[in-house]
C-alpha cells in the first residue's frame, strides 16, 4: 500500500475546487501527485499549489489512469459523464454533486456521522448537500443520545452557495443600489443584495424546492433513519459566505439544553458559540473560513415539552463541501478503502 | 359627534412618525387638526404634511388639550411618561410601543383580527410588535376555520426594525466592505451588512430574546388563546425594509394547502403571492411600501399530517407599525369609541 496518493480534482477552477487545493495543502494530505481537471473551457489555465504552478487539464477518457482518488466538484452532469470512467480506471470518486447522493449503491457520508458507510462503497462516495452536512454535524451527537422525532428547519443561505459568480453578483448589486441604480441579475433570478427570497432551486410537485428535498432525503440516508420526519424552508439571504440554520428538534422525551450543550461541547466538528451575557451567538462572518460548524442559542422549546431550539452557522464551501470531501478522502486512507478497491478490481 | 378629529403624533420625527404622516394623508383621515409632538431635542423642526409645513412641538403637560387621538410612536419610556396625561386630557392613545401591550387593561389590536377588543379600551389601545402583526394577519384567517395547535416560526428581520439610523448604518457598512474597509457598528452590536445575527433584544431567563417573547405573548393575547403553543427564532438580516417569516403551523386535523390558499385569497390585509411556474414568492423588496402582508409558498408539511408551511413578507414600518395604528384610529371612529370615551369622562 502506498504511503501517498495520486489525487485528481475535477472542477479545479470553481469555488469548491479552489478550497480543495487550500485544504489539501493545509491538512498535509499525503499526495504523490495532484492533477487538476476541468472543462475544456478552463483547460490551459494554471493554479498555484504550495508555491507551484499546476496546469489545468481538460477532462478526457485517459486522464484518470493511475489516479487513486478523484475529488469531483464540477456539477451533476459532469459527474454523471465521468465518474464511471474514473472508477473503471481504478480510482475512488468522492463526488460533491447531487448526481449519486440518493443512489442506494452509493454511500452518502459525513465523516463525523457515518464514517462506516464508506466501507460499502463501489467506487463512488457522495458528499451531501451543504445545508445537510452542516445540520447533520450539529444534531447527530444529540440524535445518538436520544433519537430525534421531528425537525423543522429554516435556512439562511449565503450567495456563495451558488458559486463564486453569485458572490460577485451580490456585491455588484449592492454597489448599484448604494449608487441609486438598478441592480442587475444573472446568477440569481431576483436581486439578492438588501433582499432575500425562497431558494430558487426547482420546485417539486409537493411544493418543496429541490434544496429542501435534499435536506429531507439526505439527512434520513446519512442518519440511517428512513422515517425521520423533517420539514425545511430554504431561503437565500444577502450574505457572501456561510449558511445559517434555525433548527427546531422534537424528541420523544425532554432533552435539557444543558445536556445538549455538554454533548455539543465535545462533539467532533462542532464549536459551541454561546455568550448569553453579550448576546453573542454564531454569525456567518465568524463561521467563514472555519472548519467547525458553530452552534449556539440552545433553548428549551417553549411550545413543546420535548422540543429543543438551536442555531447554527457553517462555511458551506468549507465544511459544507470541500472539507467534507477531503475528510472522506482521508477516511478512505484510514479505513484502507482504496487498497480494498484495488484488490477488488484486479 | 364630530365629523373630523384632532390628532396628535407623538414621536413625529421618527421612521414610524414619518410613515404616519404619509398614511393620514393617503387615507384621507378625517382630520380637524394635526399636532406634531416630539422630544424637546426635535422641537422646532418642521415636517411637510399635504404641502404644508407643520411645526414640531415639544411634548408637554398641556399639549394634549382637546386632542381626540394620540398616535404614540416614541418608545416605551416616552409612552409610559405621557400616555396617562393624554388620557386624562380626554384623548385616546394608540400606542406603538411595548409599554402597555401585555397590560390586561389595555386592548392589543390588529384590526383584521380582533377589532372588537378595542371596545373595552380605557383610554389606551396598544399596537402589537411588527413581527406579531404580520404573522397574525396571515394566520388568523386559517385559525378561524381550524384552531392552530402550534406555531414554529423563524424570522428574517430587516434593519428598519431598529429605525432609520439602523438602515443607514447597514448601507454605510455595505459600502465600507465593498471598499475593503472595516464596517462600523453603532445601532447594532455586530456588522449586519453581508452578515446576520440572532435578534439583539434582551435575553430572558428561558433563553428567548424579548422580540421572540413578544411573538409568543402578543399573538396569544390578540388571538384570545392563552394556551396557543408558539416558538420563535428571530434573526436580523441585511435587508433594508420589510420583514419575512417562515411559519410552520400545526392543526389538529389536516388543512389542505388548497383550502388555505382559497381562504387567504380573500382575507383582509393579505395578498397571496404565488407563481409556482416562475418560482416567485413574497420578497422584502416587493413588500416594501405595501399595505398588505404578502403570503405564499403554502405547502403541506411533509413532516406532520396536520402541518402547513407558509412564507410571508410585510412592510414592518407600514402594516407592522404605522398602518396598523392608523387602522386602529379609524376603528375608534367606526365603532364610536371616541365619543363613548368623551361621554364616559364627562
Amino acid at each position: 500500500m502506498p504511503q501517498s496518493y495520486k489525487v485528481a480534482i475535477l472542477g479545479a477552477t470553481g469555488a469548491v475546487g479552489t478550497e480543495l487545493l487550500e485544504l489539501l495543502a493545509a491538512r498535509q494530505f499525503p499526495l504523490a501527485d495532484l492533477k487538476l481537471l476541468a472543462s475544456p473551457r478552463s483547460a490551459g489555465k494554471t493554479l498555484t499549489f504550495q508555491g507551484e504552478e499546476l496546469p489545468v487539464e481538460a477532462v478526457s477518457e485517459d486522464c484518470f489512469k493511475d489516479i487513486d482518488i478523484v475529488l469531483a466538484s464540477a456539477g451533476a452532469s459532469t459527474s454523471k459523464a465521468w465518474a464511471s470512467k474514473a472508477v473503471e480506471a481504478g480510482a475512488v470518486v468522492v463526488d460533491n454533486s447531487s448526481a449519486f447522493r440518493m443512489d442506494p449503491q452509493v454511500p452518502l457520508v459525513v465523516p463525523e456521522v457515518n464514517p462506516e458507510a464508506a466501507d460499502q462503497h463501489q467506487g463512488i462516495i457522495a458528499n451531501p448537500n451543504c445545508t445537510t452536512i452542516l445540520m447533520s454535524v450539529a444534531i447527530w451527537p444529540l440524535h445518538r443520545v436520544q433519537p430525534i422525532q421531528r425537525i423543522v428547519v429554516a435556512t439562511y443561505q449565503s450567495a456563495s452557495g451558488a458559486g463564486a459568480r453569485a458572490m460577485e453578483e451580490v456585491k455588484h448589486q449592492a454597489q448599484a443600489i448604494l449608487n441609486g441604480a438598478e441592480p442587475q441579475t444573472e446568477a440569481f433570478p431576483y436581486p439578492l443584495a438588501f433582499n432575500l427570497f425562497p431558494h430558487n432551486s426547482k420546485l417539486t410537485e409537493q411544493g418543496y424546492c429541490e434544496e429542501e428535498m435534499k435536506m429531507l432525503n439526505e439527512t434520513r440516508k446519512i442518519f440511517g433513519t428512513a422515517d425521520l420526519r423533517i420539514t425545511a424552508t430554504c431561503v437565500r439571504v444577502p450574505v457572501l459566505r456561510a449558511h445559517s440554520e434555525a433548527v427546531n428538534l422534537e424528541f420523544s422525551e425532554p432533552f435539557s439544553p444543558q445536556q445538549a450543550r455538554e454533548i455539543l461541547r465535545s462533539a467532533p466538528g462542532v464549536k459551541l458559540v454561546e455568550d448569553w451575557q453579550a448576546n453573542y451567538f454564531p454569525m456567518p462572518i465568524d463561521a467563514t473560513g472555519e472548519d467547525d460548524v458553530l452552534v449556539g442559542r440552545i433553548r428549551q422549546d417553549l411550545s413543546h415539552p420535548c422540543g429543543l431550539e438551536l442555531w447554527l452557522c457553517g462555511d458551506q464551501i468549507r465544511k459544507g463541501a470541500a472539507l467534507n470531501a477531503v475528510q472522506i478522502a482521508e477516511l478512505l486512507i484510514e479505513r484502507n478503502l482504496l487498497k480494498k478497491r484495488e484488490v477488488a478490481t484486479v
